[in-house]
């Protein structure tokens, strides 16, 4: 690990291993170089460090304006689900009982030995939500009377908890915070709407905010939310070419208002179960927003969800130093009253007692967009020396102080659609058509990476399970837009099914899953 | 309870009880009629509803970033914490085990009965935090290893439970939301100045943004957070007289750094023990709202919080609606454009179908700080008609649609200045000086609302446990600036103690608590 900016030739990596040597290494080496996130003391639940927490407070931020903007309104519902509520809906009770948390007791009382031991038990269980979908009902069923109480539209920022055996900061980790929106509606046609509106929501964001294009497809039966109809997802691309579930979007049909008793009086005052959707994203798109830019010098962020836009770092010699402090401070004032796609311009000024090269190549591994320096003889010059995170380190561009205000966010949008293009490059670089399972085979066999694999679709649960066990891989999504353009891909609009032989019309992508 | 806006007379209260004739019910009916929040099927946590939880969003907004512009950053720690956390430190074991949520097992299994059991028993219980000293100061532990790495100043937001049995909304509930700052210092200076800093934060948000008069004091021994050196808090005055306690900040010493093993190499390379501070507030601060300002016509509030600023009632006649909606969409949209202490001017339009009288109540009941009716012979007159929250139901104003973009943000202002007036004529009008228990007895005892007493005071616990219990009030701080005018207040610096007869110069301030 390199401790200055090298002055000449190729920079060695600052992150080891690289991403070619060992990417799930490298992948917790650049959260630990950055200061992300750690594992804590209680397993498999980690620590978000104020970087990290940063992002997803820009990551909450955006999203909230569009649910807002969309017409939705958050709320806060009970971290506590008793056992017959879980109950309700019988997939359900299925795909979470499994994993976890269940509260028994509620007091602790210290033992002959001293040692605390619960107790007060509780006369029914309850388990930390794992999602909220009969919690939230329960309150539904209150709320909603008339189709004038409809269409019902709530969000819900919380911590939610899974028992994960094998956790993975980001990833996969026993708790983790998301998002939860949960509505109701008057008729199957508006509740689907809101299904594919809210993927789109997402699809949008994961594109424009975090500069990571997503394929947006519907999940197979096997991999359906439990108590679903219909699950919808976007699927991202990671540097080692698995597959990443970015977010989902479910139409539950009446199952779950069924469960939980959302009736209505409806406008031909017949009484009618309500239609209902859930979607949700989590912190897990962090793990997605490393996977999806950083180097092998460590995190490269997109502006637009970087908790700040650069980083100012004087140059300080002990003389000077009163001067090109006050310069800086003066700089990041300025730019803070700037607004960049709905937030100040953040200027972070490190001013600490650091040699300027560890300075340099601690903001290098956090991924922050731009660094600035400023030194005396920039300062009587009137400029300041810029270096983008998304160039070669070395390079330097001499900016006059009195254009920044003008160049920075020009140089910012500039980054953001770079990384965008650059994601979508790798992405379809290592996307091609597969017509047999031989094919499937051969392309997520081999070394490297193996990206995702578009084929003609009609297999039944049983030859998912097949590709599972034997190849390792998953259907990811049956993409909603017709693809083109893919390598190898066929002329026609149907072909027969990679696996089962069936002619068909619908595509599946295929991949290997985080 | 009446369904149109009276013609004329004093209207009756839209709420029943009034406060007058039962205060607690009066809060429990102001909070169904706003449609704020409810209790859910899981005892002792509420479902908190968007128009409430809007409010929090406010908090939030504010307090967020007064503890960015101290220096603070947000980070998140997981609920859990193993027992054995817990029980480093001895007072705070024995302040929360008694009270909290105990995770025993981590999976659930379907008897043969078929109904689910916990199975899969943890190794170590764990709680779910009722606050996250220990476990955060795990972590510090981890991060502080040089005078160089303090201070560290982490804020989170954050779920938090303990177990109470008798709960009330907002007030006192199971499971409520809060922030927990925690930091860590070099010196006990420094760590005090800190607690001193956000007390300070707490006092002027509660004045200046929830427009309620707060006394800064601190806590008696007795009073204290179990494991703090010294516990500071604000403390509010109720309309029926009673005090609440609306956020606490603690110096920690150096009981949690021991406990944690929070250690540092100081500036003489000695390893030394940080000085640590927690403080807090939580979704009570709306109760305190409600209590503070409400009326017997149901919720009032203060602009800065208010989830909206103003209402828009269409004046629907089945004709011009076209026009009338669409001058009112007009006039939210060029609102909207306007900051209004730090966001935008929210008007929200209610453009259901529905009785004009009914939804007139309905905005009242909610506590939205202006509403603003418009009918087609407004339009095209020009104007809008303006209602007050803080004035009689009848009383409007007519305001030319030019010039509501400068007047809406001054009625505000004038409204929230109001509305922090009258809390402290109100507080101010019920305190008094009581010099014995005799006095004290007198004030508290009595029907209506006892108000804050003040007393010179040098009593022992057993002095505090006799109020306490014989006349159920508490020391609700002593209170850090010396008090003036207050009624009966005698004239010198010190006096005999109102319980012990001890000569002091310390005074205490005494109420009712919730």
């Amino acid at each position: 690990m390199s401790a200055t900016p090298p002055k000449q030739g190729k920079p060695q990596s600052a992150i080891s291993p690289t991403r070619a040597e060992n990417f799930p290494e490298w992948y917790q080496e650049v959260i630990k170089a950055a200061d992300m996130a750690e594992n804590s003391p209680v397993r498999g639940c980690m620590v978000i460090k104020p970087w990290a927490f940063a992002m997803w407070e820009q990551i909450q931020r955006v999203l909230d304006g569009e649910f807002k903007r969309t017409g939705h309104q958050n709320a806060y519902f009970p971290l506590l689900i008793p056992l017959s509520f879980l109950q309700q809906e019988a997939e359900h009770v299925e795909g979470f009982a499994k994993e976890c948390a269940v509260v028994t007791h509620h007091r602790l009382q210290a033992g002959p030995d001293g040692k605390l031991r619960p107790t007060g038990e509780l006369p029914e269980p309850m388990i930390i939500r794992p999602t909220s979908e009969t919690i939230i009902g329960a309150s539904f069923a209150k709320w909603v009377q008339s189709w004038r109480d409809l269409p019902l539209l709530i969000n819900q920022w919380c911590n939610v908890m899974r028992w994960e055996m094998r956790t993975r900061l980001f990833l996969r980790t026993a708790e983790f915070l998301w998002q939860e929106g949960h509505t109701a509606h008057e008729t199957e046609a508006e509740a689907r709407e809101e299904t594919m509106r809210m993927l789109g929501v997402y699809e949008s964001f994961a594109r424009d905010t975090l500069a990571i294009p997503v394929i947006s497809g519907e999940k197979t039966a096997g991999e359906r939310f439990p108590g679903a109809v219909n699950t919808y997802c976007i699927e991202a691309l990671m540097q080692d070419g698995k597959a990443l579930q970015a977010g989902t979007s479910h139409f539950l049909g009446q199952n779950f208002s069924k469960a939980a008793d959302i009736k209505f009086l409806d406008r031909n005052t017949q009484l009618t179960h309500a239609w209902t959707t859930s979607w949700g994203v989590s912190t897990r798109l962090i793990g997605a927003l490393i996977m999806a830019h950083s180097d092998d010098d460590g995190l490269v962020l997109p502006p637009r969800v970087a908790p700040a836009h650069a980083a100012v770092l004087p140059v300080l010699n002990g003389k000077d130093d009163a001067r090109v402090l006050a310069g800086c401070r003066e700089l990041v004032d300025r730019m803070r009253a700037l607004n960049y796609h709905g937030r100040a311009l953040t200027l972070e000024l490190d001013a600490r007692d650091l040699r300027g090269g560890d300075k340099f190549w601690q903001w290098v591994k956090k991924g922050v967009p731009v660094r600035i320096e400023i030194g005396p003889r920039d300062l009587d010059a009137g400029h300041v020396v810029l270096y983008r995170r998304d160039k070669p380190h070395k390079e330097k561009a001499i900016v006059p102080l009195a254009e920044l205000a003008a160049r920075l966010p020009a140089i910012l949008d500039e980054m953001q659609a770079g990384l965008l293009a650059r994601a979508t490059e790798r992405r379809d670089a290592s996307s091609r058509w597969v017509s047999s399972e031989g094919e499937i085979d051969k392309l997520f066999r081999g070394e490297g990476a193996p990206g995702f694999g578009y084929c003609f679709w009609a297999g039944s649960p049983e030859d998912e399970k097949r590709l599972r066990e034997s190849l390792q891989v998953t259907v990811r999504c049956l993409p909603l837009t017709a693809p083109s353009g893919i390598a190898g891909q066929p002329a026609g609009a149907s072909g027969p099914c990679a696996v089962s032989g069936k002619q068909t019309g619908t595509v599946a992508v295929i991949g290997k899953a985080y």
